[in-house]
């Protein structure tokens, strides 16, 4: 046996989570970083995720009408310029191409402009609404605060929902709609729990008349956004000057929405599942969700790697994603640490013994439990195991979210809770200069969205004055 | 019923190619122009294509072990410049970042050597190897030629593999084994007939050790390459100092190659099978397969409406994609019109009357012929009615194609073929420089790949040299 690298990871979850995420990130071979600063590789362990995500998510958009289609990455510049709080949103972060005497062109940093210019071209009348577009793309935001994989990197990939309506009705009910459905899969798919609600003027999307967010809490406190939906209104198709003929034979200004999810989720899932052996894969987004480790002694070898060739034909012929690990230059120790540290959620362990009995073990990533079966009966058991784990990773998940929100009346109490890195919920006057204020004396924490609980009357914001809504603040990456 | 807009095609495919084309791309609503120049927008009707090529391509990689992930879209210039011939092969058409202070960064107009800089990490000793990645990515090539949509644009959609190896041979018999693929894929898929083979040393990849290409021919005499396979020998591996310690526990250098096709399949298929008519989507990626159209009368409204409902159900319960168009405000005229534009294979009318006999009407999308057919036996009618035509519409082009080469052996006849817009099968010497005079003296025509036919013995070049081999030439777009 040839000399083994070790390659676990020394961090520790609880004591160091800043150095512990992206040796997480790295070692589990999820995502590297590049030679292009700010930027990262995404590898094929994480990006299967992504493609179980669109998966996911395709059908879902079909069942709306949503099609998807693909637009250009670059952006003129006279386009941001038309929409004034657009613009002022996303120039400081916008990368420029080099042209040479044409005109300047941005990276795209969000596609609602170069979109809605089509939409101009394809809208004539009521007949052609609602239209509804989506694609899956690459984005650039050059960012100038600290990068973190997955989470703030100057690419990432996402997926940006357009749509158009005739009516102010239809376009708020499906933000509503998409809102709820990122909801579900972060819980059915990812297994992450959230809070979800509209952002704070301070901070709905530029050009927005209202966003709607949805908002994961991490281990260490601090909270992440999953995924947004906004309201446009009518301000992207008036400045684009999208018009249709109603079926009065007038022209009518349309409405439009949109709405993304992001490779930013991958990252949320590492932080939320992840421990101190490396990735926790959610079973229903875990490229392999079984792991056959057959136990070798030369004596019993040829039945033994038979039987585990069998085995995972037979999950393989249930739908099951297996790895047979019949690797020779390793030991089975190193695999057991090699397929933990991948996050993968079953392994099974099968050795002669096993055989003799017709048995094999499984182990659960998450919970380390052992279970034995019968061969013939592993297929039951490993369904049985992936439903239970993905419904205990959502309830611990969910156990701590919901532990770690702490409702506050007072400033005092607003900066100590957020110390210690809870997500707080307090009254809120609704001002962005209040908001900017709270930000700079609670150590950056900033609102993540409003509340649809019922506020106590006449609370005050901690400003002082009167609240208007309950807003959960918690700090952010 | 309100006024309906006339959106038919009004130039003829065989009177004027160069205008039918780009008016069947944009009235079937297959991609669009984009207010920036060069670029276009893929809409959903040709995105779904993509989409199924993508599908039947991803298991094909699957089954040889290459795993899809995600590389930065930008290159730092250093990654360029390390390998002389690539720099040089793609310089004129980067695309730059403006970047303050900070190395010049390009967009990728192909991503062999970022891809390389991250092997260089991933791989240390012979157990990482082979290691086969693939990524679906968009990638900018600064056109200053004539644009064309899907064929040529400054921003297209590819997928681009890229395999390390430990052998020569492994690594030779693999840029084969994905042209193979390649070419099945054309042949099964988009039903379009290709030459296959090694580009000259004029024509091949920049950085390149040999090119395997394919070229498919357009009804108007023009060549395109429809995808290509490169072995890259040791030179990327090389510059970007990838080694590997072997089972003799020494340092080696491995072997890489890299593949990809493009959205231009696309765009050859538009034109292989498009007609005056509109698009003619190949059954095997067409969105919509068969598109019913009931034929409604008031007295019968109820009836025919619930037959096609039950109709359209039976057939999504057997995997077809179809439409029913029901929609009150179009007559079955304009929406036969429509679909046909649109490229649908399959289009089925149900009327009253046929609903009496408990039967159908089917029209073939290619050649317009129909068929009828009981209700109940409709599902097998449709798919063969879809094999059929895709077997059809690829001997069609197959025969075209052949019908299409010619045998040169003069540069007189050589000039003169390729005015006629013939793919000419020439004896060739084998140098650049031949090759620029042949593209001077005969109309721009360029070598498209060298024959595997056998060379009669003492064949000459047209220039008069010894030829080395048979090359196809054709002009290109």
């Amino acid at each position: 046996m040839a000399k083994e690298e070790k390659k676990g990871i020394t961090s520790k979850k609880k004591e160091n989570f800043a150095d512990w995420y992206p040796e997480v990130v790295v070692k589990a071979e999820l995502a590297d970083y590049s030679a292009v600063k700010g930027a990262m590789v995404i590898r094929p362990n994480a990006f299967a995720v992504w493609e179980k995500i669109q998966a996911y998510f395709n059908p879902v958009m079909k069942k709306y009408g949503v099609k998807n289609a693909y637009f250009p990455l670059f952006v003129p510049e006279s386009f941001f310029k038309r929409e004034a709080k657009h613009v002022e949103g996303f120039a400081p972060e916008v990368a420029w191409i080099e042209t040479k005497g044409e005109e300047r062109l941005a990276v795209r940093p969000t596609s609602e402009t170069i979109i809605a210019d089509s939409f101009s071209q394809w809208i004539r009348s009521w007949r052609d609404l609602p239209l509804k577009i989506n694609q899956w793309a690459n984005i650039v935001r050059w960012e100038t605060k600290q990068t973190r994989l997955f989470l703030r990197t100057r690419e990432f990939l996402w997926q940006e929902g357009h749509c158009v309506y005739e009516t102010e009705e239809e376009c708020a009910k499906e933000v509503k709609t998409y809102m709820d459905e990122y909801v579900r899969l972060c819980s059915e798919l990812l297994a992450i729990p959230v809070v979800s609600g509209e952002k704070t003027e301070k901070e709905k999307f530029p050009g927005a008349k209202a966003s709607l967010t949805m908002e994961a809490l991490m281990p260490d406190g601090r909270a992440v956004q999953m995924g947004t939906s906004h309201n446009l209104g009518q301000g992207f198709m008036e400045v684009f000057n999208v018009k249709y003929l109603g079926k009065d034979e007038k022209p009518h200004t349309p409405w439009s929405n949109s709405w993304g999810i992001s490779t930013r989720l991958i990252g949320a899932a590492i932080m939320t599942h992840g421990d101190d052996k490396g990735m926790v894969m959610p079973p229903k987004v875990a490229p392999i969700q079984v792991a056959i480790v057959p136990i070798i002694f030369e004596q019993s070898k040829k039945e033994v790697l038979e039987a585990s060739k069998k085995l995972k034909d037979d999950l393989e012929a249930h739908n099951f994603s297996v790895v047979l690990d019949d690797r020779n230059e390793y030991s089975p120790g190193w695999k057991f640490n090699n397929w933990e540290l991948k996050g993968v959620p079953v392994r099974i362990e099968l050795g002669p013994k096993d055989l003799e009995k017709q048995e094999v073990v499984l182990v659960r990533r998450d919970t380390s439990e052992k279970h034995s079966a019968k061969i013939a009966n592993v297929k039951d058991k490993v369904k049985d195991l992936l439903e239970t784990m993905h419904k205990d990773m959502f309830e611990k998940a969910k156990k701590f979210l919901l532990s770690n929100i702490i409702e506050v009346n007072s400033m005092e109490d607003f900066i100590a809770k957020i110390k210690e890195r809870k997500m707080v919920l307090a009254p809120f006057c609704g001002t962005p200069a209040c908001e900017d204020e709270i930000k700079t004396k609670a150590d950056g924490a900033t609102s993540r969205c409003i509340s649809d609980k019922r506020m106590p009357e006449n609370a005050k914001c901690v400003c002082g004055k009167d609240a208007k809504f309950l807003v959960y603040f918690a700090k952010g990456y």
